[in-house]
């Protein structure tokens, strides 16, 4: 469990539930880096941290639903990069001065969940800035990760993209765990960051027709831009009949839906309850829906019955599994998926509250925060 | 479209929206059997025909929600067994005399969903009995169908229990799209026909604990005389917080689940709002889930967060598909499974909505009705 | 079965066991198209036939191995593009005057394989022009077909290129049945038109790396400039050790598939028996592998030990089934697949053996012969 | 690497390549237990440890094909049963005293082979007794192994058939992996101790049809006995075309093998280069075929062709993998597989080379070895 005498980078953590302050103490063994106990683990200097609207959250109520904090200080922060600086003795993959993005959660393991193949769902897993898991987050100076979840970037990827690695590879996860095969059609309910990107990697991966769907017509519009090739629809908020709605989306996407009655495949992305229905009416019998990432309400109306009658397949996402980031990793340095377009701000590390206050008000794409400066 | 000029045989038929009534005209053609037009088709003179709950519905309302009769009038049944009375010319996998179970849902076999494997998707189906698709149902004295949607019946088998290959088929295409594996665990949600076949079906599939919930005790305790080896659960109608009686649910099934936090598979069999929500709050990381069969709401409440967080897969089930008919064959055969135990009682032609109004009390598990006598 | 007053159309066909001769009939009824018989089937009047690799067999030897021919004349033939004549009184998907694609194998639509989406195994399959099944090719004026297995092209692809949507399908059913998924690398042995096609596909799954093996440079000097972005390995003939080959293209491919000792895929197009084992030693644990299309040798040396102990999955590869047509024509309208550089000759439809004996010597990629001429 | 200063416990071993003796020092610190270096380890006092076909090609051969001893002396044996001596400090899982089955071999957890569940493939796995890995075996006094790769045994399963779980396991892993379905028909080709427990694993799994087949009469006959219901048939070592082989096999099946021609699944236990071939011949279109263990040639002829046109699934199988021991244990305990009418014999340790010859010849099915007496 975290304690308070652990804070000796400065870092920006949850003191306790609710409040969230800055801690700026130096190291005292600031001459040289912190001591590794585990010989695969190595020591990353943090450059990066990108701003989640989980961490707006967290700063704001100090943590969604049952990922409750507890009242030992957490430090925030699981989008990052950095640079190696000191690996174990047991690590051959990485040497100081590697650029890297940080995969943030590490499993234990050793349980089923590891060892078939799920090691997202591990029920031992510290998740940077879980507070259940008491894992700290990467807001930080320095950071300890296992080797084999800190990847080398690309010469040709800055640091900044880097941290867009996690994003993706929530995107990456999501496509996969959907099952989305080439050629296939692909509604995406929300362009927001997950959005945008799922929508990127549905391309990556052959999807024939990947249409972007929001309320907010500006959002479509950078969706147009960034995606190229895709399709957008604007989700009317007055509408209060999610099936009316789901026809009229597909009566714009006709003819090429029409003799199956409906698309291949939904992406939910919003967390939007008329969404979540919308999405359940426009599918096709025997079509495929993943949902990605949390609703801000933990139940909605669910149509049960055309779910059943259409023999749908419904799939829940948990951020990233097995081989994600490398697939992340590997689709931007193949240019396939670009990241650049999406970063919207970069705030010091001393300001990173403006940062996710930014978040919060929706400005930007993808705000981040700098690293601590000698 | 049928008229009604259509029904020479005797028949029990919906004549128009929410109302049914008894014809009982003799064939003109009375001497010899209907002619067949198709050479692939069958005439089959049917022994006997199973109630269900939605031949009871439409009794009662004339259509289940989408499923709505037109004015047309339709024959009712959909559940039946017969006697090859003439086979077309193309034929040669059966001939008259042949004892036969019938499956009653005939597919286009020429759209994507027929020729990938889905044909209980298809949009063109005619299924018996189905008010939307115009195809009439069982409960009359000759009925016509392809030849491979009709099978032979092996000589132990009675012409009674062949009934029942029509719900065995909906379990084993149940547990088929769960996917279910051997050596895991299943928590059957409803104890009626469906639940219990379900759990049979299990059983045969390898489940390595099969677990039967209903809020009534009978149901429970004619579960356990029926599935050999099976554990129940009462459900408490009182407990409101399902959350809480999920639950209650893995505590009674500890330590097996403890481990794992939650059981392997769920078969919702039953509808209600509660059991569906029960059953996603008692499985584990990346359970499956299946609804067979319609809720008596359109919509429910739904746990979007836990099932998303916890990586659910949930599937609808609609029918049986390729092969399902088949393997409940085999599994009667092989006494895998036994359905004589079932069958609750034999009503004659004339009376047969006294079935109805018997499995609209529900008295009884299934109550079959006799075909016409000579 | 087929019998020699059939061919009342012009007809390149075999006229029995290895021979084939020209038969230049006009029809009898010539004035008006042939009377169709199915109210399902649809009349084609022939723009283009492909020459494929088995026809020059068949031309040379009167069938493959188990395709072998009977004593009864069959017209040869199977890819090919037409304009529609006349259709069926239940058609409705297609009308006289439309440009068309044609799938040329017919299955039986009732068997266990074409209900559980399989159809290209139906045992009762009628495929063009091979003689086991009595169904004739399309190279003659007119061809008869089921409407479901003719496709309307865009108006932006001409009938030439149509005729290629058959081995563009080859390649689909390929990359689809070896379960290529995105970011994945792949190998290709063997560089002709389905190899040059499954390597365009892979492309458009999302493939991270595909390496075309030949042992001929200028086949693979084409692939370089047709595939964009892939690799190429230039097999040496001379080696006979193939685990040292498959060693010395592991090693071209370094440093990438280092650390997992292999590659991900291979699909084998060339039927070579040492082009077999390289790719069976070139895969890494878990590897997956597929045979499209038919060796010269019924039986090969195969490394039985290393596939298990690899636990390697092998796929064989037949034809295409149900949705590869559909996706084919997709590439093909998104331009994520171009077929026209494929195209090599045109000759007229008299001079058919001089486009077999083209095809046989290896010149060109994809040889046509044009339709029959008012 | 090993070295010989380690052998500290009474253990037999391989000295060196082609070589095997035993050395039976007591250990210096034998008042108490060596000290376990890993907190996740536990100590394991050997009860038996069970002879499989590769101990005696190890024991006469030093090594198999790229299995192969180094110079460094091993000490042998990988199927063993102990009870907990001494647990690290972070196992809660176990206590001394446990009784358990050891899963013998312990894989890297970070390699991405681990983390996408398939760990029996990862490079870096340390396989009892396998030269390549250096790691020891189980026939010693104690053995070192990771907490969880060890489990407790029901208290009505003897220490005797808690050796079974290991061959068992393999049996699970290889009809899991072949994919075999509830319903389906597997003919098994080989009926030693893998053929038999995979026969039994496929019948827990729900195969409709299960046929073991052997050259040995005897072999058949004990088969009869073991496997309730299984069906027989005995190979014609003298039939050299395995074609025909295939077709009599099929005969002798019908009528239900008949309207799809050939089986549904294959399991090769055999390694015999005629059964391979049977195999491949017997399969139905779309049919799956497994190759589990060895054969004792590196490369078999492999009809090609066929397995092609008929789309067939092969799979190689190496040991077992994540969920395999705990199925095996739960199909013990379960009594759906039993195991103690396959062990034959008990040699004390001591006389250790007697159960290899006796193996070796063929006498027995499942011959063990026990652990060193106090």
């Amino acid at each position: 469990m975290a304690s308070a005498t652990n804070f000796q980078n400065p870092s920006w953590f949850l003191s306790g539930p609710h409040t969230a302050s800055i801690r700026d103490h130096r190291l005292a063994e600031d001459e040289g880096n912190p001591t590794l106990t585990d010989p695969y683990d190595v020591l990353v200097r943090i450059s990066y941290v990108g701003v989640c609207g989980s961490d707006v959250h967290f700063w704001n109520h100090g943590g969604i639903q049952t990922f409750v904090s507890s009242t030992a200080p957490i430090i925030l922060g699981h989008e990052a990069s950095g640079i190696i600086a000191t690996v174990g003795s047991k690590v051959d993959s990485l040497k100081p001065g590697d650029r890297v993005a940080i995969e943030p959660g590490f499993p234990c393991r050793r349980c089923n969940f590891c060892k078939r193949g799920q090691y997202n769902l591990c029920l031992g897993m510290r998740f940077a800035a879980d507070p259940a898991s008491g894992q700290h987050g990467t807001l930080t100076k320095y950071f300890v990760a296992p080797a084999d979840f800190v990847y080398v970037i690309p010469a040709e990827m800055s640091l900044e993209e880097a941290v867009l690695v996690e994003p993706l590879s929530v995107a990456v996860h999501t496509v996969r765990n959907l099952g989305l095969k080439a050629g296939e059609s692909v509604v995406v309910m929300g362009s927001g960051t997950i959005g945008l990107l799922c929508a990127k990697v549905a391309c990556a991966f052959g999807a024939e027709r990947v249409v972007l769907c929001d309320v907010l017509p500006q959002k479509l519009e950078f969706a147009r831009g960034y995606v190229e090739g895709c399709e957008t629809f604007l989700l009317d908020k007055g509408q209060m009949d999610t099936e009316v709605e789901a026809k009229r989306l597909l009566d714009a996407l006709s003819p090429a839906s029409a003799d199956i009655k409906g698309v291949d495949n939904v992406i939910e992305a919003s967390g939007a309850g008329s969404a979540i229905q919308i999405g359940i009416f426009a599918l096709r019998n025997g079509g495929s829906y993943i949902q990605t990432g949390m609703s801000g309400r933990a139940k909605v109306e669910f149509p049960i019955n055309v779910f059943s009658a259409k023999e749908l397949n419904l799939k829940g996402c948990f951020r990233y599994g097995a081989g994600d980031y490398e697939l992340a990793m590997r689709l931007l340095a193949s240019k396939k998926v670009g990241v650049k377009e999406l970063i919207s701000s970069v705030t010091p590390f001393e300001r990173a509250p403006e940062a996710w206050e930014k978040t919060g008000k929706g400005e930007g794409i993808k705000n981040l925060i700098e690293g601590v400066r000698d």
